[in-house]
């Protein structure tokens, strides 16, 4: 396709000279809560998912629909006018969003978007708004300037994203067909230091599941039964405790049966790269690290699985002094695990190690969750290479390969169902504070993300 | 005092002939909502206050007074016409009442007093009204024929136990000449079992804290940190669990250190007691009882210190799954006291304690709450004989001695304020729904009360 060769450069004056537009348009996108965790959200994430819909239509996409799940919808979007020789890739995002409490550590309100410093603070703004964004602003400079693309590409938004993609799943394997592609690209990560271009090659999985103590069958008086019945809060502390060892390993048994080794060279590649733990610990404002013994804190995030606890509450929890023995006792804990762990398969071991460990003196149920597999990339696949060199073209930078701690569900799914490699080219910083107060992205990122997006294309369509 | 010993038969006749009438003022007084925890019923309990006031001058208390406090007021009435050589009685009683709420579970409306079964239904009815309004029909029966009472008796009556009693210790403070005694007499517990007349003679105390732990500085996303850093909930249930040892025991240096060992004559009356471990697991719903080892069950809530959880909270608690790694985690506890423990020094060491515990990777904050002594009377003082004379002339059983695993802070304050022992004789049951919908006295109790009322004062003024 030699006409995309001319084209670069009007692309990237279009870029240059709708910076505005686009922030405004970004801003529009932020404003509204499409908080998926929430039900009485649910007309919010509706409009989100209107409001995507009418905008892809409004840039030229040949294709629009809003698909209806059981849940959130859908927003599909196609041009694929290269023909079958050119590439198709396949872009995913979400539009949904994680909740905003705690809301008064929010130094502007999550859903008004403000910029300070240089950055645009906002629930979303990086997870994942402002990076899928980022691409529909690429496409939109090739559509309004070229008239075309230089590839196939297909557009996927979901609105489910931070509640386990539950309906993507299936809606994938209905629509095989129509999600066809050579590769599948997403920006919902991180680069991996600012100014340093960076692909992720790897993720880790999750299991999530809760846990419910019982011990009395309802709340009792502390002073007429303290010191002669299970306290559900001291049991649950229990079990908490006795599922990690001393040196910072998960206690269930067969939890690293499958655990892919990581390879000498990965180890080398990881410390090789600009990393203090000082910085590191600054950063989180922790007084000390604390994990798995035998591993750096880049391999423990990266290539090792933990279990955190996300949530516990139970018994009286408002100001002053009530002297309550309360019946039940709760907590949110989710497993990080890494190629090969399955996700049922640790969480039903969770599920019977916890029970175990409960005795005989109080009741425990667990409820597991939605899940996600852990996967890992082929670093020299087509798709990563033309990424790395659009990457390295707009920051002019050697791009660095890294893995991630975190889970996106969804490109398991991509991997099993569509069997395309997924490239994960994230804009973002990794002080974006992501499910945090004080989620930001910042502007030079989203500017640069675009860029990259409209430089892709082209690399895509020139990859062998 | 001769004179007494021929009037007790008068007395007593005087009780049996007037029991329409004491029951009829009962519901008068139970039909008064002297709700003292909810602002808006201020008005009725101050009418409550001057309700008493006029009765007592009606049964010819010497000297009638309403004490005005910042909260609500403080009744105090006196009839000391004996001199100085006869003994002097504090009775001790509370006219306020807890709210009726859940309103629809009450069979019949909480403010209008019903007779069914045998069982007045109203609140407050059992706590306290009911209970010291028999002392009061006991001290009329003695003025309405032998024109004196046996002994001084002093009255004070409080309108703000259900709210933790606030501006009494200050009052008693001041009022120290006033109130001084030989000994105070409360009714505001329950007889160990039905028919089986009981004196309560020990009461454990409490010492409340509340600990926040704080591990990184922002909430954290439990993907990308989740086995690198200090999970909080982790580090608080740790610290929770380091609290106790296996075998049931507080590990805080010097816990036990001031607590008085229970003497083997006191666990051998323990042990007859009536009383089944599996009534008791039953009624508190625990799949197994769980306490300190080397003690029985009445052992560990009547004379043991216990520490107790009773609240705790961190994190995501919402409905769904959030993968948080939260910043802090926080919870509540408790620990029972009996003597010689003091309260203030006990929080100290668990401060200090949880502090240690705490070790390097998070920080630890503990903050003490109110206190409240253990109390203990010497089962051979003259009040306490007195009043198992009285219990075991009026119900034809000998007397069970038991100490209580809850607090009553005024016990606390009068033996520290007044340096005098406290009898607590209860004429509840187990059963009367305190603080629940549907609370009730049975009138044998409420009858039973006034006659062991009456003796009392006469076997008080024959006392050694």
């Amino acid at each position: 396709m030699d006409m995309t060769v001319s084209h670069q450069q009007d692309v990237q004056s279009y870029i240059e000279s709708n910076q505005e537009n686009f922030l405004e348009q970004l801003f529009q996108l932020l404003s509204i809560p499409s908080i998926s965790t929430e039900e009485s959200y649910a007309p919010e994430v509706q409009r989100c998912a209107q409001w995507l819909a009418e905008h892809l239509e409004e840039i030229g996409m040949e294709l629009v629909e809003v698909h209806p799940t059981e849940g959130h919808p859908i927003v599909y979007a196609e041009h694929c006018e290269c023909g079958d020789e050119a590439p198709t890739l396949l872009l995913y995002g979400h539009y949904d969003v994680q909740p905003p409490d705690p809301l008064d550590e929010w130094k502007s309100p999550p859903f008004e978007p403000d910029l300070r410093d240089g950055k645009i603070f906002a629930r979303g703004a990086t997870d994942d708004k402002g990076q899928f964004f980022a691409h529909i602003k690429g496409i939109e400079a090739w559509l309004k300037t070229a008239g075309e693309l230089p590839v196939n590409v297909k557009l996927l938004l979901e609105g489910e994203e931070e509640i386990g993609s539950k309906h993507l799943a299936p809606w994938v394997e209905e629509n095989r067909e129509k999600l066809s592609c050579d590769a599948v690209i997403i920006s919902d990560s991180s680069m991996y230091a600012p100014g340093l271009p960076t692909i992720t090659y790897g993720l880790r999985g999750l299991a999530y599941m809760e846990m419910s103590v019982r011990g009395p069958s309802h709340d009792l008086h502390s002073g007429l039964y303290g010191g002669a019945v299970p306290n559900p809060i001291n049991e649950l502390a229990r079990i908490i405790n006795a599922l990690h060892d001393d040196g910072g390993r998960v206690t269930i048994p067969g939890f690293y049966d499958d655990v892919r080794p990581l390879e000498e060279e990965e180890r080398q590649a990881f410390a090789a790269l600009p990393f203090s733990e000082e910085e590191y610990r600054q950063e989180t404002g922790v007084s000390k690290l604390k994990g798995e013994e035998g591993y750096t804190t880049l391999e423990r995030v990266w290539a090792r699985p933990a279990l955190d606890f996300n949530g516990i509450w139970g018994g009286y929890t408002e100001q002053g002094a009530k002297t309550v023995l309360p019946a039940t006792a709760h907590a949110k804990f989710s497993c990080r695990l890494v190629p090969d762990q399955d996700p049922d398969d640790i969480a039903r071991k969770a599920q019977k190690w916890v029970e175990e460990l409960a005795g005989e003196a109080v009741e425990v149920e667990v409820r597991i969750f939605h899940g996600g597999e852990a996967v890992i990339t082929e670093r020299d696949a087509p798709a990563v290479r033309a990424a790395a060199r659009a990457l390295s073209t707009v920051w002019n930078e050697e791009v660095v390969f890294t893995r991630g701690g975190g889970t996106i569900p969804v490109v398991a799914t991509f991997s099993r169902k569509l069997d395309a490699p997924t490239v994960l080219m994230g804009f973002g910083l990794g002080d974006d504070r992501l499910h945090s107060p004080n989620e930001k992205f910042n502007l030079e990122n989203f500017y640069a993300g675009i860029r990259v997006s409209a430089h892709f294309w082209e690399e895509m369509a020139d990859a062998d």
